[in-house]
């Protein structure tokens, strides 16, 4: 089958053999799969990985150890879980200490023709959710799990720093609180995107200092983190929802002082995720730049990989 | 009357007018105060702060706008706010943000014969505690604020990095939880005051990666945020219980994959100090490091600044 190889940091599009599913697992044929931010931080080495890339996916089932799972159209969750590690065992599956993650960790991912994946891990698409409104299933689950970190009430003053790939989708998620919100987005493009869907953005430079009661943080740089640490009231919350890569330097007195909460977030419920396409509450469709045939996945990395750039889907 | 003078980062012991409550302030005669990590760091510049510093203190009320306060032993909250700003609407007085701080921000502080502070701040203490216990009432409760904030059961794995005055404190204030508490203690005397009270410790090195629930970091240091953080599992909780100096360079990519939560950590409940104090579940006595007339508060705050000094008590 075609897949999106990397190596040494490297991309091209090859011929490998088709995946054979272990004890449990899924062989799903790829639809469409969508290029993330963390699969263009892997070309350029967040974490020394080579395979298959790709973990936003929506495909059909073609084998399965349970054949009621046959035929049926699915998105899956990223992080196969052993089951038997002391995260496993505390309830934490997606921090398995010996996870494998599609695409990212020791398992061959989804822009190709097929992938495996745990049949635990498959959720069935409503049949009102269009294939590319699912392929955005895991990218709004990893915006809903900061809802499962913080609690968001529409009294809230809530700022997102971010308008990117995720931050659109975020701002969606958390527009659905009916909080106060509001979005600071570096490019016009980002911006009509956001007002399109009713919400409203701000200058980085017009955003109150103290004031906020949650701060998203979704641009995964330095410059971004200070925009939304500094906008907190004490005691606030910073939500951490990107890919960082390298070191930030910062003060830490501050955070003691106002006693603020820091809280990484990343992989999320994917049942809610696909109750908000169903209800319409989070309408990925805009999102959508670019969309390729697999055979040209590396043109489409490096369409992926402009600033500004939003989602670009791959057809196998 | 006699106070400790803090000007352009230097110390002098001089004579100063007694000072006068303002509308719904006690005047208070001090009986013994305690030099906290945060004097020495005034002094380093931590705050631009000219005046007379301490904030911890035990003393007795001779003039007060509500009479029945006069002649009690007291000890007193630090923050004086306002309660007009958003953060007292809000029901943050301690983040108050036209707050004073005793001896910190904007109020002359405790090392002195008298002090001021309102009414509301004050704290009767009970006759079974003693002056030298009561002193500690403020650190103790900055101890307490942690389990204000991060709830912590019998079952949780707790790691405090840090054993020096506050984590002293803070570890007797831990271990009433009946966690699994260890404690990563530098200085020989540290584990032994902390060994006197049931509590056990362990070397940095020997700490399971990965495997705590909550870690407190006390040290204020770089390397002391790094055993934290190393030690926790996914999505657990880093407390920032200390003064920070200066710039922390630290990779926030583990801190998103994990979902660590990390949360700022100051000033707690005095009416939980005091009940620890009443019920003997802390017991600050052995830490009592040195007894100073004020007059030579100067060399008390050098003896404080030694490295693995316990508490250093004034007496006016």
């Amino acid at each position: 089958m075609k897949a999106l190889w990397l190596e040494d940091q490297k991309l091209s599009v090859r011929d490998v053999p088709v995946p054979v599913p272990a004890a449990g697992e899924a062989l799903i044929r790829v639809r469409l799969s969508g290029i993330c931010g963390t699969d263009l931080e892997l070309v350029r080495g967040y974490y020394p990985f080579t395979g298959v890339i790709g973990h936003e996916f929506v495909g059909d089932v073609v084998e399965s150890p349970d054949p009621s799972w046959v035929g049926a159209r699915v998105v899956g969750e990223i992080n196969a879980a052993c089951h038997f590690c002391e995260q496993c065992a505390a309830g934490r599956p997606t921090h398995c200490e010996m996870r494998t993650v599609l695409g990212i960790v020791g398992r061959d991912g989804a822009h190709a023709e097929y992938l495996t994946l745990p049949v635990e891990n498959l959720h069935r698409v409503p049949d009102s959710v269009s294939d590319e409104a699912a392929v955005f299933t895991e990218p709004i689950a990893a915006a809903a799990e900061i809802l499962t970190q913080v609690t968001i009430e529409p009294r809230d003053r809530v700022l997102l720093v971010g308008a990117g790939r995720l931050g659109q989708l975020t701002a969606q998620v958390l527009a659905s609180t009916g909080a106060y919100l509001r979005v600071v987005a570096r490019h016009e493009h980002q911006r009509e995107l956001l007002h399109a869907r009713g919400i409203e953005t701000i200058d980085a430079a017009d955003v109150e200092p103290r004031r906020w009661d949650v701060a998203v943080e979704a641009t995964g740089s330095t410059s971004g983190f200070d925009v939304a640490a500094k906008a907190l009231r004490p005691r606030g919350t910073l939500v951490l929802k990107s890919t960082y890569r390298g070191d930030i330097t910062l003060a830490l007195a501050p955070f003691v002082v106002d006693e603020i909460t820091i809280i990484g977030s990343r992989c999320g419920p994917f049942e809610a995720a696909l109750g908000y396409l169903e209800m319409g509450a989070v309408d990925p469709l805009p999102l959508i730049a670019a969309r390729y045939p697999l055979s040209k996945a590396v043109e489409a990395m490096r369409v992926a990989g402009q600033p500004g750039t939003m989602k670009v889907l791959l057809e196998p």
